[in-house]
């Protein structure tokens, strides 16, 4: 064990590479983890595939979903197994010390800073790695629990900054590898929840989580969607007010919906990413006393709680993850970018 | 005194009448507030010029910025001067009661849902009338005081959504009749204060309120502004993060450079209203971490806050308001409808 084995990015679209780096000394304030599983996020294609530039250049190891265990590092995590949070903040600025550490702006995020967790190992900063109680791992796999970072995080987050309350109604647009998270989430809060999607697969699979609300959305216009979506908040017994919209699709679709939906004390949550405008009324957050919510990533000192939701048999992460060996990473991400895979995939070193 | 006199708008542009109505019975919980001044606001031209319907059919008193002495109603209001909050709640409903009074959906806003201020007496729902203490009135009349509601609670309510902290940078854009409350509350609440406007004259009256930091963005285009505000950011010393923004004027180009100033756990509040859509980058939201919020009136459980400030002599009104005879309500409409007053009019019964 003197070499760090990994896959690594060197160019758009090409093949990962094998390669092996020398063990690194271990600097103050960082560890070195052995990777148990790292999930393949939408994120690392945009990096392998779209043309999102990663911030440390190429080669570089991509993942950021990372679980696996403290072989060095501070003596209280030696030995442990951990979560590496998919956003490392400096924990000193001023966005750190008021409570915004997840936009921390020398944040370090691994497979786009530096080397990720496509990799025997990794090297991280030490400071919010997040340690996994036994009892978390009765139900889940470490493997598994790694899509706590980033695809579960940061949809508790904006849960959390929506201040969802017990008995809202919660509507779900996009419930795909992290909007069914937020659809999980938000029924674990107690909300009343809506799940919409275009794909009735992915609204199928709620069903097991106790997400029985769902409405497919393909071919109806706004409008429609709209009427579909009053009659459930209705059916369901809750308030035409206060509505928590999430927008996880990430589509220009998505966001024109989110954004038709927000009434009387109205809040949209917008989650996914999309470089498209679209034409709003502004003056609606006014009229109807409602607010719009942006999220990035999860700060580090959200993530224990989650995991105590997995702990406590809250939060279920199995029926939507499999494990595939890392050696299978380009098969994989060939068949994520052609939408053939219905769960998130966690990739285990098998060096 | 047994009749009411009052000046009715009986028709878009028509000018108001004189008519005097039976003095009526007062019901359990309403009060007769002898009317000492009204405010004339943009929403009272709204209803009189633009076409905008009042909830209540025509003819009917305007007037919703209201103060005066209650002469019946509540043992422990009568004979005190009040402030009439321009939205009533019912007080009982879910939103009133989950701290949402302001967008009460069963709200009555004098001189739209019934007769208003531009009157000797208004009857009205007693439940939220704020009585005024000794001490405000050293250095207001009652009258200058009316303006409080709306014009000055608006903006104070969206700087409490807005968690606005001390030293934080504030940008108000559009210091006309209550965006010159929100630039002086800001500086009140400890901001670092930049106000924008396209009209220097307005800018120059801030001089009065220690707001020294002015912008004058005619002819800019958004990026030049941008550049303009940052550099101010940078003189007075404030963070380059959390930037609050308070869109008062109400203007689609106001409205864009707000969203265009967006930045890293940034918040922009929409307090003008315009039916003007614009194009916009949602996803910007998530990219920075920021928010979005709108805001309607204000609830009246938060005027008490607002009149102390004006008894503890930070908050001026009389600055910034010229009294007139309210026999003088179609010359002064006309003149504010061409824009020729720089204060906000209040109109004093001359009956």
């Amino acid at each position: 064990m003197k070499e760090i084995h990994a896959y690594q990015m060197t160019a758009k679209d090409k093949p990962f590479e094998q390669v092996a780096f020398p063990m690194p000394e271990i600097a103050e304030g960082e560890a070195l983890v052995e990777v148990v599983g790292c999930g393949v996020c939408h994120t690392d294609l945009s990096f392998w595939h779209y043309g999102v530039p990663t911030r440390h250049e190429l080669p570089l190891v991509l993942g950021h979903e990372i679980s696996g265990m403290v072989l060095e590092g501070p003596s209280e995590l030696k030995g442990k197994p951990v979560i590496v949070p998919a956003v490392l903040p400096c924990g000193e600025c001023e966005l750190c010390k008021t409570g915004r550490s997840n936009i921390c702006q020398k944040q370090k995020m691994p497979g786009n800073d530096f080397n990720g967790g496509f990799s025997s190992h990794i090297v991280t900063p030490a400071r919010f790695l997040t340690p996994v109680p036994e009892k978390a791992l009765a139900a889940h796999t470490l493997a598994e629990l790694s899509v706590i970072a980033d695809a579960v995080t940061t949809p508790y987050q904006v849960i959390i900054k929506s201040d969802l309350k017990e008995g809202d109604f919660a509507v779900v647009i996009g419930v795909g590898g992290v909007g069914i998270y937020a659809a999980q989430l938000t029924r674990i809060f107690g909300a009343k929840v809506l799940a919409i999607d275009v794909d009735q697969k992915k609204l199928d699979q709620l069903a097991e989580i106790g997400v029985s609300a769902t409405l497919n959305s393909r071919g109806l216009d706004i409008r429609e969607t709209k009427k579909k979506v009053k009659a459930a908040c209705k059916e369901m017994g809750a308030s035409p007010f206060g509505w928590k919209i999430y927008e996880m699709s990430g589509t220009k679709a998505g966001q024109e919906l989110a954004f038709a939906l927000l009434g009387i004390a109205g809040t949209v949550s917008i989650v996914g990413f999309t470089l498209d405008k679209l034409e709003v009324r502004l003056s609606n957050l006014m009229a109807f006393d409602g607010q719009l919510i942006g999220t990035w990533g999860c700060k580090p000192e959200l993530y224990a709680d989650v995991i105590n939701l997995t702990a406590e048999g809250k939060l279920k992460l199995k029926p939507f993850t499999e494990t595939f060996p890392l050696s299978q990473i380009n098969d994989i991400f060939q068949q994520t970018l052609e939408h053939k895979l219905l769960k998130r995939s966690v990739l285990t070193p098998d060096f």
